[in-house]
């Protein structure tokens, strides 16, 4: 991933170098890894392809962020914190091109297919959150949104790792389902740590997406249940820019039984995800790949 | 390339709908079906290609005229003159995806790598004009700019028309130089054209390069023949706000024998690209691209 801005311009390479070495979790490629090693893939395309997907992924953060305003993420400062946007906006756009270039480089035009058709969903995804989605309590549109943000990409992860397998069609279609249910999982934790983690761990304020008007899953659930609520009443109505109410909203859904129910309904999805599996022999990968379903429901909610 | 945006949110396709309504020249996919026609290759994947490429052209002008908040090209208002700089980011995100997926639908990997290349090299292009290149006045500079502004993406369009042809080498070859050429060509007549141009047709103040310190093939004749000329010299040391001064020097180069060397530069750089295209026999399409290098070079110089 380094090496995408050698022969590039000083700045580029620093901020290139800057926001892998930022890490995060690494978990988009660590599924490429332990899909493509379980199915038979040949390494060199594998490890191109993980570079591809977390470079996609980069991509993203560095646009999400610029657009947001958000001056940190995982502790350190964004890019946008320090450049302007302009910048900004380029070397998003640069680091797209390196992460579609890797694509080509796996050799499979339907990976290179999928990766663009990825882009256009996360994008479309964004766009669709920023004109309609404030205030909005209806579950489809919030699976629609969720999968957009994230099952997309981790789909594409175990999807595109299995396209590059010497496997038959049936195994590549499940391949797909464990990403996209895992991912699905993985942003309905992400959405319950927005009401139940700790400020300085999340790296924003407790309640940020509702403060936003972004109604998710727990927040669904209260919704469903206590329809009558003045304060519920107050957000349906578009007035989530009262921080009072919003506080009381967001302490009574972290005192209430939504935070549980979510989390139940993460935990149907990863194990969902893992029936994909079924059929695979044990292997160490696999295991891998249950570890990390685990670890994904489990993580400080 | 209208059916890019079909199934999506209502917004961007009306966006969409507007930035290829606005039109444009057409130059770039004009080049690619006339030198894909001429080599043969298969009409489809021809039409794809060049979508391909005017969707590239297309995400690459959204993103620029929100980073020089122009608010029009063509005569029309760009996107950003009407929308958040959030939705134009995630816009030029989502036409660049679309164009990704029409190259790699064109069936070449090798095509597909090609084009995140250029890609890279476009913005790499931007974030050094936007660096480094404000007052600079170096020949090696200026045309690495116009390469990566408009040379690489003339060459994408023919070299990727004949890796989709099929032809030898050595033609594919000769078809990459003669995009490069020609871009190379059409990058110096509208430098050229900064100076000498009609501002009403141009859409915007004459000499509006050298104003943003912008040193380009004019410019550098005139500074090679007067070094010592003082408002060349307040150039040089960076004092390229100075309207005043700047006016001055305008009119001094619209004046000099450098609007018509700069011409004749052009116009060696088209000749150039018209000799790769020897060995071809005549035909139809061998006309239409010697008139399109004919028409590049004598654009309302």
């Amino acid at each position: 991933m380094r090496a995408q801005a050698d022969d590039r311009h000083p700045d580029l390479r620093a901020a290139l170098e800057n926001l892998l070495a930022a890490g995060g979790k690494r978990i988009r490629p660590r599924l490429v890894l332990l899909m493509g090693n379980m199915l038979g893939a040949d390494p060199e395309r594998l490890i191109t392809l993980a570079a591809a997907i977390e470079m996609l992924h980069t991509a993203t953060l560095v646009h999400d962020d610029l657009i947001d305003g958000s001056l940190l993420r995982r502790g350190n400062e964004t890019l946008n914190a320090n450049w302007p946007p302009a910048a900004t906006v380029l070397t998003g756009d640069f680091v797209f091109a390196r992460a579609a270039k890797l694509a080509a480089q796996t050799g499979s035009l339907t990976v290179m297919e999928e990766f663009a058709e990825t882009l256009a969903i996360m994008v479309n995804g964004e766009l669709t959150q920023m004109f309609d989605a404030r205030g909005l309590a209806n579950r489809g549109n919030y699976y629609e949104r969720i999968y957009a943000k994230t099952g997309s990409l981790f789909e594409l992860s175990t999807h595109g790792a299995a396209i590059i397998s010497p496997v038959d069609a049936k195994i590549v279609a499940n391949a797909r389902n464990f990403g996209r249910e895992l991912g699905t999982a993985f942003q309905i934790v992400d959405d319950i740590l927005d009401f139940t983690g700790d400020q300085a761990a999340v790296g924003k304020p407790v309640g940020s997406d509702l403060l936003q008007g972004l109604i998710t899953l727990p927040a669904l659930y209260y919704i469903e249940d206590n329809p009558k609520d003045e304060n519920v009443q107050s957000l349906l109505n578009g007035h989530y820019h009262n921080e009072k109410e919003i506080a009381l909203l967001v302490e009574a859904i972290r005192q209430s039984d939504a935070i549980q129910r979510s989390l139940e309904e993460a935990k149907d999805y990863a194990r969902r995800a893992l029936l994909s599996l079924n059929g695979h022999p044990p292997s160490e990968e696999r295991d891998a790949l249950e570890n990390l379903a685990e670890y994904i429901t489990n993580r400080n909610v």
